[in-house]
């Protein structure tokens, strides 16, 4: 069973709305190697597992934990970047020819539309997610490689994303992000290699610096990218697995700790335009 | 943040295999209306919430914790509907002329090629879960009221699912899933009640009268119709809004309550004939 | 504006329910070639023609008049198909082995979970309709030759239907289809030749002969292989276009005629096991 | 059968093109809550009613019928947002560097490529219209609760899209189907209310006040908020059930009227240079 | 079998990139009527061919042949209309205000994610290819009928595209493409013309002119619109089928004639800030 | 440009028609991780490579012609499972009560409709194939490890469902594919030693023998599961990554060799009750 504390599992800068960014944003949230995909993956290859060596088990678990509060973390982020834009009233857009500002115009409709100035379970191009993203074949190995390539995709994809915008909440939410799919890329490299596997220098991909992207240095100094966080209530044996030398040429030992303090969820005001969430004038 | 004890929301009833059930019950998991979009769902509408009545927040997202727990319940229901049906080795099926027993004919093929005899993020029709399932619009009645009628199909999509086997496992799983819905259909009734609908003797839909449901009177017993599960670290203000009398014509009084004891998830054997999970013969 | 008279285009003829059949039956609703194509591809090809040449418009919205009765005629031939299959009352399917008899295996498992023994927006693979089946490209050369090879295509997959079920109704329903996709298709070859097309003798396509399909016989005696049905309350142009000989080598003259007098619809009894419609217990 | 007169059912104001509008009214064509939706559902729960309560299946028939005039109504208007955009001939766009003006470049590209500057079949983010989107469960008051909400989110969205545009052609369409929806929506409310509901203030849903959108105010003095058309050519028992005091909190006496007088479809010219349709230049 | 000399099938013009005009030019590729679509349906209708009139299956076969190298020249067409957009290296987006300048603010974003700057199976509105395009319904009638449709769609669409930019690059493989699927669409005309129709002046569809688009000019005089290009290592019977006066009204002699000479596949520099291709800093 | 020689890759076995079989060998075609997403996959990686290691880019475009053979052995095997199921002419299905034999119950419908019992482009599950199966980001690394994952898994399924039917030409094309993909997983691999990984004892995934499948025995004498088949009429550095000791468990020395020596197409008969191809009667 899965219990909750309303904390964010990173904290979220404040800087002004950017829904072109929150438009591309959606790929780290609902795209093909999105964290609704690694959730997703974790959560059925942990239920599908098969024999006693659940180390691997509990390892693919641990994750599965962490990417919901990642989701979490998307989401809020996401809403953030939208929030704010535009301010007319219901009504009253006739008043002047603009009513949808500039940036507007390159977000996805849909934010608006389907969505109160929030995020959607689709990607950057507006597609929904889809179950048929999810890998859980149950071979081992090959779940575990495949585990290996949607961790390493999702970095390529957030270092090309983070490209797109130099707003503050989009960037820091991209390097804590890229951050952590290096750990549980180091995760998934380190089980293959508890298997027989020398990875030589060839991990991480993509070959990346982190130390160019000045927003990760800080999660790299608290050795982020070498640590599992342990969100269960009982025991568990992640450690049998994630331990020893990083499988990675960045280096480092791995290990388990417990979860980050916890950040505040924002507070996401009500927007009369958007007729959300529509309490305030029914006088209840 | 998520944390997770590694206990089943509800027992999982011993029976043999049928591969037919599975395919049905697949629309339970991950069907327009089964626990994979109403955990979806309710996780969207939690994360996406505006304003500061979060008695609602509170509400939505105390059920978005159960529904990941019901995910899991049939995820593993449908991996023990499927486990030890054919029994065939590598390469020997062609030694008698059925390699795959009259059952199997009626599965969905991808539960024995995309999974290893186990669940699959599908529909009873074998198509995939999908994003545009998830409505969370940001108008709170709005949501509320799709909330409902989400319950409400729910409940009667799984009563006409009901029907399709008489396997223990397959009825066991989906009696209490029936009365859990009940009580999230109350929640969502009581809700909308609070903001001035009354319901008469509308509710619950279907009309259903749980007693014809064998597998369902003890759960009625131990009052789990009208019970919400308490899974927060922190505190809640779920029963601010869950309280008093029941919203539907079947009566009682609505509570919060902690969790179920938990039940052991089952333990899934190594199946040679399908690769999973593969590390038998690698001498490791 | 749309107008409505309570009669069906054409007799269901009673035979016994056949959910097999009914699954089948689907492609001619909800697949890439069926009805709900039709209907749909010539109302936007009717909203979004362009130009004078107006008889050319009244013949392709006169044609998707008719397919709204197509869809109307096919949903109600399906459901017949799946009524009355399986008795069970709720919660009692466990006291005999086989809830859902043989016939049923065969079904499309979301007519009994999805619709209640109903028609859905679906395929006979089970596959949900789509707009992007719509071909409405605004060129009138390329419309109409898409449109010739729509109803082309209908035919020939109704002629493969048809061999699937020896059902009454199932075939019935197929065969009046048969010959109005004829019509439908000489009407489109017609346009095409009054642009300048010769068709020899290649039409129609299949090269099928009505006459070997019994139930066919008396709608070509009707003539309605080389009628269009006038279901215009105002004035229309058809007749331009639609009128002389017959563009297919089974010849005949062309004309435009008031509709079919009208047939019953189908009455639809209650269904206590699939909660449908769930009014009667309630005492109302 | 279905008969039709060609007048359409409000009257689209002229204005300049604008293909950003046209690209968002999409979403009340294609989109998951659209016409195209509403007019699918309510035709699938005509033919699949059951039971003798033939009062609520003219009710949602009558309904169906008017919804097909609403998708003729928006398909008309995106033609109109969409028509004279570029009057580039072929070939001749390189002689300038701007083939495709600003407005063009925030543009569906499918409404030049696919369409000839006219509607198709998908929503605003461009993806389309699926066969998924309908719910016809076969259970009346799960159906009815769904209609209700699907009307509550199409005035959402569509008060919503009315912000995104102050064309004139694009809001006078909006404002007649805001106010049309809201009567839908008393439809469906008042048939639960028939059935043992009260509603308090809670409706209408979004929380909107009719007056303070311009256009809407002229039907509001017509009443169309709180009438049905009646577009049956024989009797009908919709007034059993659309009758006595609106369950809105805005009031008023709900009645069955006869169809508006109809207003004439815009006549769509000719454009070369998206060679549609075509004819102009075969001499024929 | 099937063997590769690396040359493309005409060349690519030099001129700058275009992210809005690469976008566009995604219809051709992955489009319902793009390369994409005609490659599978005729490869799949070769396979599937039935009976000795094989002459007509070597005609499918060998447009199939062509449209392999279609989808290459497209591939790479698009390849250069994204390189070298955006210069910034990894990190470093931040020091200016403007990381993506403004043209790419009109690109598809997942040319930038999921693609390194390079082509995608999309169409213009980013929609993914899918197989239930294919049309290969085994009646060889229809699928020359529909092949015919297809190919003239395909020249109706490039002509609009054509529209969108003066690009040379893009210009250049479009006039190609449009003589090329102009003597594709005669191909298709005359077998069917073989099988008796006289096709009057009705093709080509659309009615364009080919001087008027100046790229298209030079194919024409070299004969491209009335030939094919012979890829068989071994014999065939095409020529059996594609012989005598072209079916169009633009006339002239159809004749099988060996392919173009061939033209260099463009080199595609590393994108360090795409991580593309990511072997640099590796010291191997 | 693309050649062909009009042989198949490997021989078809004679045996009798198993539609059950038919539908779930198309995961092989049409599925996830069939044929054609390995074919568009390294088309398109090989089309949009960037830099000067063009070794690697010709070992990716040297499989991917390969599998284009793949692809039509594959449609052929299909087309000969299906030929000859049923035998009943137009019309005549009516006479017996089981127009359609037991085995076709199991089918996809769709094999008897859309095709003419013959191939199509979707998966065991009757999903279409979709474009965004297709993995290229233009990461090398990021590539190569997909394409490793690909094969691995497309090993793992053919291993499936080889179980699933002891059909001699179901075995014996789905033999001959597994020691392909054996070979394509050891080419990938390999680049990735080169590029530094050790790969111990881990591969081939899944952990299979190949002994174990007699019908791999001979392909593996060949040396097929360490060869890779050159169908360049240019040169190519296949031979620069594709040498030395083969990174599997398995051992072998890898060489590029020439194509196999090619086996005939079957033919195809004429299918009256198909109507395909519909020549026959027309007497020309």
């Amino acid at each position: 069973m899965y219990f909750y504390k309303e904390d964010l599992i990173n904290i979220i800068v404040p800087d002004k709305p950017d829904p072109a960014a929150a438009r591309v944003l959606q790929e780290a949230l609902g795209g093909r190697f999105g964290e609704m995909r690694t959730m997703m993956q974790f959560f059925f290859q942990s239920s599908n597992f098969r024999g006693n060596r659940t180390e691997f088990r509990d390892l693919v678990r641990g994750i599965f934990l962490e990417e919901i509060a990642h989701v979490e973390l998307v989401q809020n982020t996401i809403n953030q970047l939208l929030t704010g834009t535009g301010e007319e009233l219901p009504g009253n857009a006739g008043i002047d020819a603009a009513p949808l500002d500039e940036s507007v115009k390159h977000a996805n409709p849909h934010h608006f539309i389907v969505g109160a100035q929030s995020s959607l379970p689709v990607d950057a191009a507006g597609l929904p997610w889809q179950g048929s993203y999810v890998y859980a074949h149950g071979n081992l190995i090959a779940d575990l490689m495949d585990n290996l390539v949607l961790e390493s995709t999702g970095v390529l994809q957030k270092s090309r994303i983070y490209e797109m915008s130099s707003n503050k909440a989009f960037r820091e939410t991209l390097a804590f992000l890229i951050v952590r799919d290096n750990a549980h890329q180091n995760a998934f490299a380190k089980a293959l290699e508890k298997l027989g596997v020398e990875w030589g220098r060839l991990l991480p991909v993509p070959n990346y610096d982190l130390n160019k992207y000045p927003e990760c240095r800080k999660y790299v100094d608290m050795g982020f990218n070498n640590a599992l966080f342990n969100f269960r209530l009982d025991d568990t044996r992640i450690a049998e697995v994630f331990n020893g030398e990083s499988p990675s040429r960045s280096g480092g030992q791995l290990q388990v700790v417990p979860p980050p303090p916890g950040y505040p969820l924002p507070y996401n005001p009500e927007l009369p335009n958007e007729h959300s969430p529509g309490l305030t004038d029914m006088n209840r």
